[in-house]
């Protein structure tokens, strides 16, 4: 047993050649050009229908073997130029030989004494970012960045997690106002007691994330509490509506603890007016909480940055490090305003993050992680702000060069203009064009939702699709194209193929339904 | 900026080279008798106080310096045969490369259209660790194996994450029975002023992990309703005083809607009567979560599997495959009885997590995530159940062999025999012995925490310490080194180094106090 703790020089040829060619970006598996295999979804589970653990140790020669043949040709070319349908695009590779060394490493962020140096250099990345966005003086940061009863921020496993945290210091934090100190322990049923209240409420758009409503049930208000506020005709948070459905829910008896801003929407990629809204957060006493998972990144360009002014005022604001700063999975983020703002969810033990320690587990949502910050860290020197603005700048031109080919396009239709790299659009087929009544638009979503079916299924390209409300005064639901240009290795004639090949399934597909 | 998108061979020297040397299991960086390098915390703070993003950006190579010189030398030798402290030890040498090229396939599981066969394999990996536990038939698995519409598990972050979930479904399932569907709307109040009750509880023992008290702050009950019961003369949970609990529960009008069974206790590794708990939950019709996320390992072992016995009857297990499964951090998970039973906690969107999909995301707290399901699978095969079962025999021995040490040692005092592979004991000098008042208790806790931190110090071993009350009847605290034998490259000699270093220091200890 021991062998396979120890490496074993010649054992390891198979691997370190699997490594390579997977380096390669997937080419020696799945041609350049495919972004998924041709296997129906239903044949594919058929391979891996076997739920018996096998009794006998394999030789790892042989399980390389079967990975080789049976998974990684079947699962997806994220990083295909071609797949611009998910924010998961293509992975520099020095994060790939840095990630085995963060295995390698194997540290455990929860506490200092299996992180030492890995504690600092999360912290330090924390500060980096809060400096980013907050901008505070030399002084703050220098008391702040190693404080043992303050931190700037936590690293987490993703924006979900992020968001509910953020949401959660919202709520003890009423609650603690409520009840001192015990908040924790009391629970919110005790704070609403007292309180008088029904119950709590935040507001965001109705283009907020799904981890926002499931925060909401996973902290005890209930879904409903998240009450979601119409967007304008340029897909931003209402205003007046917001005004008026705050007075709404103070007049309900609920009580208000938070507003969420989202600075590049899941959907669209548009952002709210968050200056206004710090403005309204301000006048209603109300945590501000920023879910910039998306937008955050533009904060590296010179040029862009303004849209996420208003953040500065944010009491917390989530960034997701494996959105637009390119890092593998699980780099999530929140920044805090406040370095005593966390203690709201502070834990303690005697044998894990103990009281008075450096332990990043004290303030945490999370428990074991791994110390992600070598790859934070070692992409934001690597990039440093230049690099990072150099590839916001040309996913947000990509982005404008695809808008204006559709606008141009006889047979499409731009439905919203990229504020960030995300945009959405759909197939409308010459003909059908100047017949707009309700029947056309239900014909359109339907058409739309079978040609991106039919793209993804032939693996050749992939586009999302999503369905929303059209802004007022229409109304209306429709289904769209959404495109996300976040890799850096899509060309304009990528998107031109992309459009040439939905043009050849649209009109095959109306050919069809006629 | 695309250069950094695809793999140049000549750059890759350095990075190659990292890999290498730490695939090496550190030793180029600390020597293999070290666990941490000498610098005093603060003093190591001091690296890491630049807050600025670097504007421009750095060579890769110069960041491969800066690591290997600032960071790396200074992060914690986990891997050591002498680390001995904590859940953290080796890692198997091909889930690095493993780890890599999951990083360069950028799958995320969160969705079917950015992971494909990774899904599947996540679900087969599920399936695999039910079956394990629960021995369901051929067809039960058949049937859900891949189903749209359940799911055996799920794979999460960590335990804590797991231990959340299970509890969030236990609060859902009660807030449905009130509310019904429409529960996770309305919220927990909506569901206490119908059902008329005060608050909702749940029961563990003392020894029970903080990650559940932290999750009954987060799902709203508040920490104090998790009710925590005395452990016995052999650390596991009192079931005549949960009986009585329960009752007084029921009496203070709380509805008790769980019961968490500890199969290995963070602290001492011990088991809890996990069929006698069943039958508990049962009778008041509870919802029964084994935290096994230590424990779970002995499933593998036929000698020590009757451990987990009752499990089969739980409706949830969480079992962390970063720790007696030796994977890198990030593989929890937790198991379901009944596959229908996630429903209560499902999430759906237009854009992500769509209804009747194979999407991971329907029925988690998390969002994004990698596809884990490569290690963990590839972990399964290429040890197989034998092979784990070797590892966890090897362990217990190892602990069995450490504990007579210690008892046949004049200096030191076994605490908690091994019921896993954890073990407590503490440093108590021979002249001290006879004198067994208060006073000297409080004394040996005092010696023993200045040891544990001496000995931490000092770089060359490292065994954790803990506090806890001693079990009925004495019931005073105490401080105790805690040893937890995972490491497979650890040897008897290790331990009988270790115990020689802690006795020369804490006859250094004595000398000083006296």
């Amino acid at each position: 047993m021991e062998r396979v703790f120890t490496v074993p020089d010649p054992e390891r040829n198979k691997l370190a050649s699997l490594e390579k060619q997977l380096g390669r970006n997937l080419d020696h598996f799945l041609s350049a050009s495919k972004v998924a295999g041709e296997i129906p979804l239903g044949q594919l589970a058929e391979f891996f229908k076997d739920s018996k653990v096998p009794d006998e140790p394999r030789f790892v020669q042989d399980q390389i073997d079967y990975l080789m043949k049976h998974v990684i040709p079947y699962c997806v070319n994220t990083g295909s130029p071609k797949f611009i349908g998910h924010m998961t695009s293509a992975i520099p590779y020095f994060l790939q030989s840095l990630s085995k060394c963060m295995v390698a490493l194997h540290q455990n962020v929860v506490k200092i004494e299996t992180s030492r140096s890995f504690t600092f250099l999360e912290r330090q990345t924390l500060a980096m970012m809060h400096r980013l966005f907050y901008q505070e003086s030399e002084s703050f940061y220098d008391k702040h960045i190693h404080s043992r009863s303050s931190t700037l921020g936590v690293q987490c496993s993703g924006g979900t997690i992020a968001n509910m945290l953020g949401l959660w210091m919202a709520r003890n934090t009423w609650m603690e106002s409520i009840l001192g100190h015990e908040a924790a322990g009391d629970g919110l049923i005790e704070a609403l007691l007292k309180s008088g209240k029904r119950n709590i409420c935040f507001f965001v758009s109705q283009r907020g994330h799904y981890s926002l409503s499931k925060a909401a049930d996973l902290l005890g208000l209930g879904k409903k509490q998240m009450r979601v506020i119409p967007v304008d005709a340029k897909h931003k948070i209402n205003i007046e509506a917001l005004q008026h459905d705050i007075e709404k829910a103070v007049a309900e008896n609920l009580q208000p603890i938070a507003i969420v801003g989202v600075a590049g929407t899941t959907e669209t990629g548009h952002f709210d007016p968050l200056e206004a809204l710090a403005g309204v957060a301000q006048q209603h006493q109300l945590h501000f909480h920023v879910d910039a998972a998306w937008g955050g990144g533009l904060i590296f360009s010179n040029q862009y940055k303004h849209r996420l002014k208003g953040c500065e005022q944010a009491d917390t604001i989530v960034v997701d490090g494996h959105k637009q700063m390119y890092l593998p999975m699980g780099v999530g983020m929140l920044l805090m305003k406040n370095p005593a703002h966390a203690n709201v969810i502070a834990q303690e033990t005697q044998y894990i993050v103990r009281a008075g320690s450096f332990d990043l587990g004290r303030r945490h949502l999370e428990g074991s992680r791994p110390g992600m910050a070598l790859l934070t860290s070692s992409a934001l020197h690597i990039f440093g702000r230049q690099g990072y603005e150099l590839l916001v700048n040309h996913n947000m031109d990509l982005a404008q060069h695809f808008a204006e080919l559709i606008e141009r396009h006889p047979e499409f239709e731009l439905i919203t203009k990229p504020e960030t790299n995300i945009l959405t659009y759909r197939y409308y087929p010459s003909a059908w064009r100047g017949l707009n009544d309700v029947a056309v638009s239900e014909r359109l979503s339907n058409l739309n939702r079978l040609l991106q079916k039919q793209q993804r299924e032939s693996g050749k390209s992939f586009v999302s699709r999503t369905s929303f409300r059209y802004p007022e005064p229409s109304g209306a639901s429709i289904t769209v194209l959404r495109v996300v240009l976040a890799n850096p290795l899509t060309k304009p004639e990528h998107l031109a193929e992309i459009l040439s090949e939905q043009v050849e399934i649209g009109r095959g597909l109306v050919a069809e339904l006629n």
